[in-house]
């Protein structure tokens, strides 16, 4: 009934371009939100499989999950692609305290992810706090060695867009240990990247390198950081302990998940949505990026519950490995050259679930151009920012290959809340916002499908 | 330092008023985003005080604290506005269950505002399920007389603005008891005006008319309204409990709570920022309009910490008894006149918390095309959508004297989640959220208060 309806407005008329493109973009919006499946394959994915880091069980039931849930829509081609990925694994809860004049204060704290373990007893030593490399650069090796360092430069509240506070403030993250142990550091505790206050530590990515020490490197929650710096004002003799029992296993199979529908009129050429499976073990993955998931599982959905062929191909690819290694997007993009296949364009959801404000488009001036023509379809559904530059990790790597990069841009007040902490869980999701996602990627694609760029 | 800081960009240079009043908006966000006092009121409004219904001790307590907040302020004037408003009281918790084949099956409903109580034992009754108003016509009396009369049409989830699809459901809550009881009903249970299917029954204002019987009158959860209307499905003989002691007492004296920065060149016109006091009392009023009333509070706030003195009169209006009533914004609005007072434009907030992305504007064309033309102002921001028509239940009885009435537009997808009902907690705010909002309103008023419009 509903196929038949939009058929009939798609074809039985001689209507204009931008009418078809409306209604079929009102279409597409009023199958997801109403009948969309994206919300409750979202709370299946974050509370029957959870956290789903690579290599670990759960990831290996994600990829199942992906490709039965997937197979079952019938859609033209579904598959996985083998990829090696790391295997890191958490270990025990870690334990940490701050002790000033003999009392210890417990604050919570988590393994950042590609850390090594503290000895066995735990590391305790005297802290130092800092802002950036540069400050701890000032103090030498005299001041550092032996030392825990602290890094607590906040997530700039100043900047509207917190992505770019995030972008601001992750070097402490990610490269912290490496700069810390140059000058003899015994470990390293970084303030969470988090936008608020509260005292849920956040996880994420580090790095070491081979010509450093590699020292222990934990996050700690924004509550618990104001309180340890107030601390070392007060008495800068505070001492610092945390224990933790992570380690880097052999590397493990693991897989991308593939769907597509072939196009009617241009099959070779692709245009990809997608997000990534695997998400941190602290928390269930429901936003980062569960969300990202589901939302381009549903678009194929909605494509294949309207009736609609697309007239290129259009393919979901949920990647493996984001957080931790880029092992799947890595693998993607190589067999995608490999197959001499072409992307013309490719959409990625990884900013959370919220409201949907607009993409980023990077490509050429042109491509740019044509894409911010869609803006007035793409109004009454207020996403219809349509900005320069954006894209997602997951499809970097096809840049390389003349792809056109698409980045879903999502309202991005809340993310930071709960980014990589055991606080992004279903219940973060809502409903609406999620499905309007879905439906904004789904309109996008249905123009991408059917003019290209 | 930082109003040292403001004054030498504004007055040292000669710079283009663009730049100038660029430089002004980022200084009222930079502001608000670092030394922002809107969360923590909102955290002692909402937890502290909690629902604070016209007439209860919760909304004496309301005005007092913000009358003694904005005193303490130091702004030119702070002041209360006598008004006798209506005073009804919920009573005790109420109890509902439907019964099929001799099994009780508890729900979860709540009183409508203003609705009387139920005989003390409780209301039973047969249920007759309809979507509308003529749908319950063409039943006619013989299948209403005596009957729970149940309204079960959801909020269109097509809508992408909930407040529209809230516009298109609430009849059946302000005057189904009306329609209901002109064909003889013994009472009415509505389906929540919710956007989402959960436990929590929602509130809110109904009427009676007094040529025709009143009967009691209660909203049910959602989850609650499907499973009702599925247990009528499967047998039409489905009875309806619901027992619920409220009352309409004697008016009672209350207050809005009103606080200005006289204009350094034109006093005579007012610029008003304002939401309202009052709460409905199963939940927090956090959302609704808790975050009206302290991001209001917070324009006049960031004026005074900046040192910025406006041109025109900055004034801030708490209103009291939007929820049941209106009596506070009718007094407000005669007052005005009696005064002779001239209100140039109007800013509520009065949609929620949420991540703001607009304002709608009510004037003449002149005048909103002078309020677009800030857009490119507003941009850098996320809040630059000025679209026509908008405002706000509390400034609306100003338009008869050509005030143009503003309204936020904070994204509406979640709103309705909680809206009116026991999750309108302070939990469910984000201060960057709740803070962006302020920021926003200062900027528009401070472009109101230089330009008038």
């Amino acid at each position: 009934m509903r196929i038949a309806f939009l058929c009939f407005y798609l074809f039985a008329f001689q209507i204009s371009r931008a009418q078809t493109d409306s209604i079929a973009i009102r279409s597409l919006y009023n199958e997801i939100l109403s009948h969309g499946v994206c919300y409750n394959r979202l709370d299946h994915l974050s509370n029957q499989i959870g956290g789903r880091l690579s290599g670990s069980v759960q990831a290996g039931q994600a990829v199942q999950w992906a490709l039965e849930t997937m197979k079952k829509e019938g859609f033209d081609s579904v598959w996985l692609q083998p990829v090696m990925v790391p295997h890191w694994e958490r270990g025990e809860k870690e334990v940490a305290w701050f002790s000033m004049n003999g009392k210890k204060t417990p604050v919570h704290i988590c393994a950042l992810g590609n850390a090594i373990a503290t000895p066995a007893a735990g590391l305790q030593a005297n802290v130092v706090e800092v802002k950036n490399f540069d400050e701890l650069r000032a103090l030498g090796s005299q001041k550092i060695k032996g030392r825990i360092v602290f890094f607590n430069r906040p997530m700039d509240p100043l900047y509207i867009r917190t992505f770019e506070a995030y972008r601001d403030a992750v070097d402490q993250r990610s490269q912290g240990a490496i700069e810390a142990a140059k000058l003899g550091a015994a470990g390293v505790v970084v303030r969470s990247m988090a936008s608020n206050i509260d005292i849920y530590p956040h996880t994420g990515a580090m790095r070491y390198h081979d010509s450093v020490p590699k020292i222990p490197a934990c996050a700690i929650s924004t509550a618990d950081a104001e309180m340890l710096s107030k601390s070392l004002k007060n008495d800068a003799s505070t001492r610092f302990y945390f224990k933790q029992s992570c380690q880097i296993l052999a590397d493990a199979p693991s897989y991308n998940v593939v769907a597509q529908i072939t196009g009617s009129e241009k099959p070779g050429e692709i245009v990809l949505v997608g997000g990534h499976l695997d998400a941190w073990d602290n928390g269930n993955g429901a936003h980062d990026d569960g969300a990202g998931c589901v939302q381009s599982m549903e678009v194929l959905h909605v494509f294949k519950a309207l009736g609609i062929r697309p007239k290129r191909t259009l393919r979901c690819v949920l990647f493996m490995n984001e957080e931790n290694g880029l092992k799947g997007a890595l693998k993607y993009a190589e067999l995608a050259k490999t197959n001499n296949e072409h992307h013309l364009a490719a959409i990625e959801s990884d900013a959370g679930g919220f409201t949907p404000r607009g993409f980023g488009v990077t490509g050429n001036e042109a491509q740019v151009a044509a894409a911010k023509k869609w803006e007035a379809l793409l109004k009454p559904y207020g996403i219809d920012e349509i900005g320069k530059g954006g894209g997602g990790s997951d499809i970097g790597p096809l840049k390389d290959q003349g792809t056109v990069l698409i980045g879903l841009m999502p309202d991005s007040q809340r993310y930071f809340d709960l980014h990589h902490s055991a606080i992004d869980t279903f219940d973060k999701v809502s409903k609406r916002e999620l499905e309007l996602g879905a439906a904004g990627m789904a309109a996008l694609a249905w123009l991408l499908c059917n003019y290209g760029l």
